[in-house]
């Protein structure tokens, strides 16, 4: 079941990452190769930290070919999918619930502490796409756009991480921290929330 | 012969990586850096990848050294490296060549399947020069230029998992494959070949 | 007591991460990101690199915790940290000083050769610089600014493999490889010490 979860959080930001390309008018091979690492970026970064090597990106065959599928759509019909699929941003989010649960049940599963699995979650859910943007030559949204998106990703790996402390296994805590970061990070765009600048620092 | 072909890749790297410090007016230290990078960088996270730790380069002296002698012969001979070998883009075919025939053997070597051996092969032959781009805070060469770059290294890694299917193993079919990318990534240059936009996308 | 030496170094490393995000203005999420990766980078590249996974910074509580701790108090008083603690790059250069060393020492621990234990510790000691700057979507400062900054890394660390092959271990050697090292930094600052151009490149 985590399975299927982690090839559906695979597809959303594979299509995310594609669609930055061809905003970005990459050619297909540029698209591909935003569309592999945006998916598979967060969950390689994961596995190495735990060593668990090689990643299952590079063991799972449906985890390569599915990116390369999200590229086919993108480069096809990417009009559709931007209008068909909605904003982007909501994909993303659905995806960044989805591997900040999978990703600290993982780490916890290797044995990592509760407080490290936890930040191995968030590292798995936003690293796809830092690497995503550090290859485009931008600062990552991360740090700069003030949106939240770290701390959705934080509220769900804590949630999973307290899951599981509490001996709640399987299909349902996973859904469930899931949903908490992607409804958080959703309200937070809904709402225009923002993380708080240092005392004294103005907007800019 | 694998290890002596690897040096030779090497090396040639390490010079475009040089080069590409003095183009940018770095110092010896950037120089070197670049150096090593570009040379050494798709093969350590190809090691890294397939949990071959401590990765080639941190325990072999010839992986560290042959660098640091390229950045030599760039910081005293630059004008005439640029001048004898002719466009630095032949090199890095070259080498580009090479790497990705090496790093599938070692991929496969590793017990990767062949489409994942394949895969990686690829990001070996181009880790190092996105990791030199992304240290110049450039977009990466392989993302936006539309040349042909992932293409040829994908050919190569390809051929050489075909090799290593049918158990033909050793130095004609790694040269092969080699010769098979580099003879395709300087065609493609010659010729201007470009890969698709998205259906739709207009020139730049 | 390398324990300590290696927490006031990621101090040291996570207040100059954290008063970087004030200075971009990031908000309190971006300033903990890299106060982070100033600070652990160096050493996660380090031990993924040697196989030793998970890195510390995954198993050990005060390595997530020191950083958080250097972001709240860069959040709430970053003038009279800028003001009283002195220009940040003293504090830069103590944090180089102590990561090459401790670093020289781990990967010696590990097996490496003193050449590329030295190599390693480089990597320890400016790995979390270029990571930020990587974030931050600058070219690294290691590469341009033509600043001592690599070098007296490279001489810490050469230090300390140099008492490590004499067998001389412990705190007195790690301590004197780190002054040393901060000593040249702090010098090649003071007198604007530079590394030389390749030949026949002029000053920018």
């Amino acid at each position: 079941m985590t399975g299927l979860l982690d090839l559906a959080g695979i597809f959303v930001f594979a299509i995310s990452g594609a669609l930055a390309g061809v905003r970005r008018r990459l050619d297909v091979v540029g698209m591909a190769v935003l569309a592999e690492i945006t998916a598979l970026g967060g969950g390689i970064l994961r596995d190495v930290v735990i060593g668990a090597t090689p990643p299952v990106a590079f063991t799972n065959m449906g985890y390569v070919l599915v990116p390369l599928a999200a590229t086919v759509i993108a480069f096809f019909w990417h009009p559709r999918v931007e209008r068909v699929l909605g904003p982007i941003m909501v994909f993303d989010a659905a995806g960044l619930g989805l591997f900040c649960a999978v990703g600290t049940q993982k780490a916890l599963d290797a044995g990592l502490s509760p407080v490290h699995a936890t930040l191995l979650g968030v590292i798995t859910a936003v690293g796809g796409g830092v690497l995503r943007d550090i290859l485009s030559a931008e600062i990552p949204a991360l740090l700069y756009d003030r949106q939240l998106y770290a701390l959705p990703a934080l509220l769900g790996s804590t949630a999973m991480a307290i899951a599981y402390v509490l001996d709640s296994h399987g299909f349902i805590p996973t859904l469930t921290a899931a949903v908490l970061a992607f409804t958080f990070r959703i309200l937070a765009m809904r709402y225009g929330w923002r993380a708080p600048l240092a005392r004294g620092v103005s907007e800019r």
